[in-house]
């Protein structure tokens, strides 16, 4: 028990800096009380949860949504609060000219803009300390025939090449596929493979993320996880749950026994420790419940897998498996699930001088009020502000 | 033929009054030039629709974004432009009180100004002479145990029974079905045979609406066609196409064999005439595509998958499909699936006194350049507009 | 806690008869040592586990897989056994006749042939004591136009009629739909709105069967059984799991959350006890794994599941839910499925004077060895055997 | 027309030996009369399939199924016959040992066996003249648990290693990959992803076959050929067509426009002549269709699609594409979707000197009726036979 308490005390999950602006669904944002007005009050937020979790102590930025003028003054800012910034996300899907893509886009006006705002984000990185560009793209089509498929992956290949030249020691490049949205009839990244592909081509920096909500009915998450750590380009995570699309839902709140897979392959191959280079990020959206109360709930449903998948005889499932025993070898592994590991999470709390119970003791604390009572004048931070 | 062209020259499309809006996702809404700042624009635009193609002679509106002082000035106005106010669709879902439901909602305040919405949308029936009350609700959970899923029906059915009641003579309720969003755990009306049990209980003028882009990964939506068909309870379609969640292409843009199949069972059951009493509306977004061209193109393809229905041999049909001869039965209907019938839909236009070629007179006439130029200031209308 | 074992004891499970045979996929099916050899060795297994779990008390029958000439001796060598026979599959789907389908075929001879298998079916029900006639049906479509839905659909209501008019005394009809498979363009029943439909026409003793299989995948199975259950029609259950399509895995192990959301419905609706009439059976293929053990492995997650279900704090969920706490009612929920209810199920079966674990007393008993050595000669039951 | 007759003239649709067998699903294979007992008989169907189509001119077998004596001897039957051996398919899933897997099994003595098997296969090339070997691996696991997904890993690389050094001069690998089915939680090539860094450790003879129902639901196939294709990496496609899973429905049955769009990538990427090296195979299963008028379907159906992909405007639809306009591009790639190209392959078919109407031609023929009366006696050739 004391190896898994060392293992999970170890354990570091980054929240993202937009899971505590208001979002929505394109038929509407519903506004919170006290969402933060800038990336400093964003920041405050993040703070917070690492201030009951212990396992929070990084925050993911996107720009331009979390632009300042003073971006070492940002992480002063964090490193104030007791967390440090964490990877930098390009936003290249907001803008007017990015309506038929960015990097992708035919016209090479609007790819060298596409390519300048990636470029300005590694600065941003040099400034902030960050380790991680990570980069999603909404680029796409919309209807068959609308664009050249193979052109498209050509200009994307081109904007990926130059944007990992850019990057300084120590960098990395984290990219994101994705199945559908916005685009609806093919996005350019897909799927893992593409995203796979494209980093092979660009070197041993870049690195492939999986959004857990980006993936085809009946995709078996866990297969990936575990092919790309064998390939060595596992990058990141970006948690969250879904029950149909990329619905954006808390991590493990739609399918816990997923998680818990997902984790199970990271433990197997050795990958939860820092050195091992794996971002283990949340990105969702807390659509209609308290966002700060929803990251600490996210927070604790992946340690919750992470001590279960922790739990597993690694010994007695392998022999299980390697005499054909189909049976005993998912029993092993349910025996791990099964278990009611709240009472270990608490003990390890206790240890580190944290509440036990995170979830209560930010409600006891009164941030969401006094924040709800000072956040007032302003415009509260969303997608696109 | 002729008898063809005469089932095609009484063909109804209904075009959507929220289609000319701005739209977009939940990552951006790109705005484009020319866009209706108001209903008696968009009616406009509706009926330039249908002075091209000829068979889009009415148009929903949607309440409250369509919302006027004098509805009966805004009937007139329609039929000044040549056009007539088709269905009123009811908006329960932008209010700040329906973060978690409105007729669902657990909290009988904000069930009460929801049904009070929809007996306002009555109302508005009977000022323009509407038929139809259409009733789609975003009410749903985004998280198991959010709430009862049951109590959430009961409530349902008393707000629809509550707003039955109120129906004037000659007037109907239309119900949709949706599987999921913006609600990701459940929606309270998640597919056909919920809306069809409520229809059911409610009357004969409670019929079902078939959104074909609201179905699970391979539902078979002609199926529901002919079953409700047979049940007498289908009311209306909102046409437009997906290729993975409820995407909102151009109805015919990304399976047009099926929008075909779904026009066989219309025509199999002699539904397509007006008589019948189906609503053949669109219900799309159009992102990314000019909006006027793009719902003409819709009402094409709507028309092309008629008239290839309209083709199928029905006595060669029924006699394989009796013989059991699957190819020979398959073989009928692809037949008329892979006849070109552009040709005689030019020829329907031309004897109408059409342009045979919509698209291109749309392009020609200049009405897109001069509301570009003419609608500026004000707001230009989009969801939530 | 009594209470919960209490209802806990009152739980009844029923097995399949050809749960216990060889069966497979379309590419190979692999034989196991010990596999029955005939109806009466289906029943000496399901025996076996009914008296290591102590709450499966009824094994179903699949016919003519488990046609014998004395029904009653069957029964009889049931009860000497310990267990009850439960519900009378129907097969028509097997036979050279059934090829373009069984009761929806064109064909009126072979509609015949099948309802006189179906009333067949209610007579050995007569004999053996079954209350359940349940019907599955593998009618349906290869490819579009291959044969009318619509027909199809009357022909289907008349042989259902005429089944259902051959009911005695307090037997029922049990009605499954299934998405897809043999039938790969479309299924007659392919949804629980089809199967309900023709349950409402038929009368009150007609009711719906939910296979966790049959669906189109994100479909909200609980969803659907909260809405039966509130329309007095759900009748049984067919357990299995699934990553992909009806992969008729052992039930819980793809998914048990999913499971635990089902029970909790019923649960929630007091549908638990045998007087609620629900039939909670196993439908389920053991394709690789050991089939008794992998049964008593089924009947132990529904137990788990329905253990957790009934640790739900009702009255702190509803009183979430009704002030719209999301956070706080889900945890309510999620507080039940966290907690490891292993000890309390083997304290109840330690009380019942059963050994607390059913799987290793089964492997300590030598029964797998015994009927291994034994059943040697014949031919090994399977699926169409 | 003259450019796009030729190519169409020189196009080449494999068909497959077991495509003329019986064939069914795991509830039910219905036998037809006049099915092939032997290798002998199924390429005297081939053959017939070409002489009627013109561009089916080879076979592909699949060992065991096809096993015989003397190799040399088969391929002079095929030359006799006026066709020739295709790809040759290695069935490692049907022996009793590979209950839990052939080449990823843990056992080395059954990964000893599937990779001699895949020897053999490579020696029966070596005979034949096949210059495809074409490896399905129904490997892959139905529990969590039931082995380790990374270890797997390892031991497919090592036996496609193998494999791979044993090609000779101008042979190759063809890496097909599946979704799942038979196995149920995941497969051990589940996309086309995994296909391919297999294919890249290889060699530059190693390439991925695309199984178009081989895919989760919602996948752009079109995506992944475009891919491919850029990549150098596409080998293969086994055609077919499905609504579900891997319904293996003739190809262009479900969704023809979907077939339409990938042999616009095809010819759009000039890989549509045999220098090309890409093999266009059909792998169907003809359940209760007449097999060889259904191959012809096929066949048909591949070409239909293929004149429209040839009709498609390019230079048009590059300028429309450059320009970002959405619908002109769409619209250029629709009407040649909508032209019906039936009388342009009668044409080259009469060119030909073939029948421009091979369906009707065949039927005509009496071939059907000869083969039912001739080929008794004997056990028909079927999955497993």
């Amino acid at each position: 028990m004391s190896e898994i308490k060392a293992a999970l005390a170890e354990q570091r999950i980054e929240t993202p800096s937009w899971g505590y602006g208001n979002s929505g669904t394109r038929f509407r944002v519903f506004p919170q009380p006290g969402v933060p007005r800038d990336p400093w009050e964003k920041i405050d937020d993040a703070a917070t949860v690492h201030r009951f979790t212990g396992v929070a102590p990084t925050v993911s930025l996107h720009i331009p949504w979390d632009a300042v003028d003073d971006y070492a003054a940002l992480a002063r800012h964090a490193e104030d609060r007791g967390v440090a910034i964490g990877a930098i996300n390009a936003n290249v899907f907001q803008d007017e000219a990015y309506k038929l893509g960015s990097v992708a886009n035919p016209d090479p006006g609007v790819r060298r803009k596409a390519v300048d705002h990636l470029l300005d984000c590694v600065e941003i990185m040099d400034r902030t300390g960050s380790r991680d560009l990570k980069l999603w793209f909404a680029d796409g089509l919309n209807y068959p025939g609308q664009d050249d498929l193979r052109a498209r992956q050509d200009r994307l290949a081109e904007a990926l090449a130059e944007t990992y030249a850019r990057l300084g020691e120590g960098q990395r490049l984290l990219l994101e596929y994705k199945l559908f949205e916005p685009a609806f009839y093919t996005t350019d990244v897909p799927d893992w493979g593409t995203a796979f592909a494209h980093c092979l081509d660009l070197g041993p920096r870049a690195q492939v993320v999986i959004d857990t909500g980006h993936h085809a009915p009946g995709t078996n998450i866990e297969f990936i996880v575990a092919f790309l750590l064998r390939a060595g380009r596992l990058g990141a995570f970006d948690f969250n749950s879904r029950f149909y699309a990329d619905d954006d839902l808390m991590v493990g709140a739609a399918d816990p026994f997923q998680l818990f897979r997902i984790m199970h392959e990271i433990v197997r191959a050795d990958a939860l420790t820092p050195a091992a280079g794996i971002a283990f990020m949340l990105d969702q959206c807390h659509n209609i419940e308290p966002k700060i109360p929803a990251v600490i709930r996210s927070v604790l449903n992946v340690q919750e897998a992470t001590a279960k998948a922790l739990l597993v005889d690694a010994a007695a499932l392998a022999k299980a498996q390697q005499e054909g025993d189909v049976l005993g070898a998912n029993a092993v592994l349910m025996d791990a699930y099964n278990t009611d590991v709240r009472p270990l999470l608490a003990e390890l709390r206790a240890d580190q001088g944290l509440d036990p119970d995170p979830v209560a003791a930010f409600h006891r604390c009164g941030y969401a009020a006094r924040v709800a009572a000072e956040r007032v004048g302003g415009e509260q931070a969303g997608w696109g502000a």
